[in-house]
């Protein structure tokens, strides 16, 4: 860390300063420059850089090591391919994952499941389990949902990733699940980072509604230091004053995600925008960023959807939009999986 | 609902539109002005608003219900007074809540209990289960530490408040506290809310990172739909662009949730500003705007607290912060609990 | 305007509500519901909606009109094509400006006009007065660097386009640029706006730090109403939590903007990013997106930049830009202009 | 600066980037610890430092010097106290400024002037050139308003504030305010703010709508380098996500500013809540987080104010405020001025 003092700091204080460092284990280096004097501390012990600010004759007090380490591409300089059944994701590969947002029928998964897969989806979605802003709403079929979404999923040859919301769900789940994915209100769950990541299965974690990057990371440091190694980052919107979309889609966090990590990011553009008409030109904005793959919500019948069906494509729709990620996949150096 | 015509919209577009809404149960009227077309659309139906912005010749769609009604102050025009042990929340009382971030041993408990019972405080915080974000930090001392908090408000007549982050721990827990806290990164862990809500106990629920005020009192909705009656809220600042201070306390939340709820709303300065020297002034301008009370957290070693020393108070600080707080009341027509 | 009443409003509030719409000149009609009673009112009158939301027996106000009428798309259906010398923006061009943050001296602007003309650009931009947030910063050469610019775009056949700061220097600067920009710190500048609107020259329109997609488009209407049709809008990113790059880039706003707007949108990622290295990948996600066109700062030696320096692309990296953008504008159904 | 390697950086690049600072007339000195090795450059240069964060072998760049000189603390540790005709603020005083958000007429001027006078107020405000974000409102009386406020304020013996929104206005109207109040779509108008400086008259300076707190000081940098020394810095919301209130106070940073500068601070209820009925509470809490006064909008007749109308306060209610802010003053060791 360094530490900026004062320009009134007495000697009395920078030596408390240098003291109070040194028995926590510090390195310890000053430089006196015209305008201001820092000092340098570097070393593996953790502390709360607060303690420090508040030491008389502190300035201010900058970190400077990333809390995250397992998830950063300082120790793994080479990407993370992530393999999810026989899908691999990463590398030069796009990925197209879709389905509908919940699922809500045996018939209704294996319609859609059928629709996607022949249009280019490689993984099916569907949630079982959704956690919704209001009690009174559809909260999901549950484990029969996790049947109906894993029977489509063998019947089309697509591995199925689907949400979990409670750790008591982690045993049953697995049973059905080729990934799971924890959402972006679950972010920073902890208790529920940990227990998942125990299984050591491929998890796709969504980005929290205002997480900074580096929680992002820290979430996946979570999971990758309680045993997992396949995390799959998804970009999935913030939340801002703007209120024209749903949430903002950060496409700028793909190229930084890509420098900071060696996991794989890909994109939602369903809960981006929340509407359908944005889902084609913001999941081309996705790939065309760098992203390796998209998660799309589909429905045969959007407007009789038990959740989410006005922010999602017909399956027509979706095949277009198929089309025109393999047409822009190689000028961003890419292939579909 | 209302339902807004796009300019364009042609009489089949309407008749299609007036269908679609009666056949779901709404009663609809429309009004035709020189500038624009509405239709008016009312009943008890519920349905994703998005479903009608997407029918041809509408230009949108504003919702006029809200979404919660057992928080609703419409339903329940009286203010809701919650009851913790011999404490009572809400009213013309001011409440303070003080303790150390994490319970950290015996020792420190029945310490800053003691000292915390003797300035003023009335209820005793302390977290054995703590949601950190690097996987690296300490994490609470579990029951251990939830033993040590009850000792030492039984020890001064204290009830005392600890935050819950798992389902599994609240038959354990319950035996324990006198009121569970719900914490900012667990105000949508909505399984958490139904198993924390079912039992009844009162529960002070913080405002999530990005919260809306409508998102936290759907938040409340959910625990008082689940079976408890005494929700206390608690601003604890929010997320914006200005990082001059952890987070941005939302003073004007205040009259605001007075407004729209019956429920008491309580304002937390040590998460919302992050350090020790803004907890004072920004303590007053919470009870200032209004509120039924504060939760400080207080230190008797801050420089060697396990977590969030930088933001705890000295006793002797609190102490000073709840003479100014007894000399504010007054002003505002309200006395301390 | 549609009024929301409160389940407690009485009779004589109610007659108080629509007695005094009518005074106002509204066509007022109630709709009776289980749940809730609205008013609907309709009128050309203007006025502001928090003056009914304090009535009596309000519950919640809600407007209906978009308060821009020339940028509506509901007016104009047609894109707008902004004609800027020879070059035409809009429709199913894709335009690339380029050129420095600012200009620095007659040789720089010549060196990289003809760069950045090779490489594919056809708009010359360069900076002649720079806000900077720093009083003691590089404030730009004034006319002499307007001089410049002209010169360099003459030279290589480009009109050119450069930010206009103060109301005093508008008849000075006509003779020199075919466009004006108008930088995101003065989107709301409206004494600027009216007086570049009377020149009748076209103009772009930087997005506010933290303008809404309305507030920019209100922007818009004071140019047009002032007496320009040309207006170009150019995204360049909003404020927001994330620190992790200069500004965060909204993609959506270009999908968002094409649908409630005639006039064309393009972007600008070297301001949003911040950082060189992020600048092709979002100028790619712009385009994607389904922008029509880039503006991007390009430098031939940024290390010695006299004003955003890092942001700038070196002229190889902007020739390659270019060539990704050519290879992707047919993904999206569209040409270099 | 301090300049953070990244782990795989070569000696050859470690040299490249000592000769680089050095060269710029940096101090360079080295730290090398187990985890991270560390170049601290201290010196008088400036630079853009994302210069150097783009050199290879570099992970990050940290700035230490606040960009900000005259408005800081540290040049000058003790408070400023502005003179406007015969009102002092800052110190232990607190300052009521007072009137309606647009100047009317004579008469409205003169009966609102008289109202707020007698209720406590010392500063009479009124805006004669109104900023709207919408081209067909109101935009003001200009210099006409201007008499008007003038001469209210001569009638009842208060210095008067108006703002200013063009460079071309200032000859004029430093003939008939006390103070020039530039308001927050125009805190980054650096041309304004030079032209305002260099009249070394005070200046009420509003805090942009997405201002950091640095970029606000940096505002009052280029009015004092301009030169003025009269600046009060005016706390009136920031854009944030929550929508329940017009901009989102922010409280805390009314003791942050008080540690970064030596200017005083006062705050404005009216912008920030936008509703009347949340000015009164939130009025409060600026006093009691230690704020030198409030600039707070008044109207006799609000119903039919041409701006604003429904956030102004009924004189009485304004009586009320002033009588609670007496009663408050106290608490926090400060007195009515």
């Amino acid at each position: 860390m360094i530490i900026v003092l004062k320009k009134t700091a007495t000697d009395a204080q920078k030596d408390f300063i240098r003291n109070f460092l040194k028995k926590q284990g510090f390195r310890v280096k000053e430089i006196v420059g015209k305008e201001e004097t820092i000092i340098g501390a570097v070393g593996t012990a953790r502390m709360d850089l607060r303690s420090v600010e508040l030491l008389e004759g502190v300035a201010s007090v900058v970190p400077i090591s990333k809390p995250y380490k397992l998830a950063s591409r300082e120790l793994k300089p080479d990407d993370t391919i992530v393999q999810v059944g026989a899908v691999k994701i990463g590398g030069n590969r796009i990925v197209m994952i879709a389905g509908p947002c919940a699922v809500e029928s045996r018939e209704q998964m294996l319609s859609i499941g059928g629709a996607v897969r022949e249009a280019g989806a490689v993984i099916l979605r569907g949630g079982a389990f959704k956690p919704r802003s209001s009690p009174y709403a559809f909260q999901g079929l549950g484990e029969e949902g996790l049947k109906y979404l894993r029977e489509a999923g063998d019947a089309y040859g697509m591995p199925v990733v689907s949400e979990i919301v409670s750790t008591t769900d982690v045993d049953m789940m697995k049973d059905y699940v080729h990934m799971f994915q924890i959402g972006a209100r679950n972010m920073q769950n902890f208790e529920l980072l940990k227990v998942v990541g125990k299984t050591g299965m491929p998890v796709l974690l969504k980005r929290g509604l205002s997480a900074t990057i580096e929680e992002w990371l820290m979430a996946a440091e979570y999971l990758m230091s309680s045993g997992t190694d396949g995390v799959v980052l998804c970009e999935r919107g913030i939340r801002t004053y703007e209120r024209a979309t749903r949430n903002t889609l950060d496409v700028s966090a793909i190229p930084v995600i890509q420098k900071l990590t060696h996991l794989p990011i890909i994109g939602d553009p369903s809960h981006a925008t929340g509407i359908r008409d944005m889902v084609s030109p913001v999941s081309l904005a996705i790939v065309a960023a760098g992203a390796s793959g998209l998660t799309v919500e589909v429905h045969d019948h959007p407007e009789k959807a038990l959740s989410d069906g006005p922010q999602s494509l017909y399956p027509a729709q979706f095949e277009k939009l198929a089309r025109d990620v393999q047409a822009l996949a190689p000028v961003v150096g890419k292939s579909l999986e």
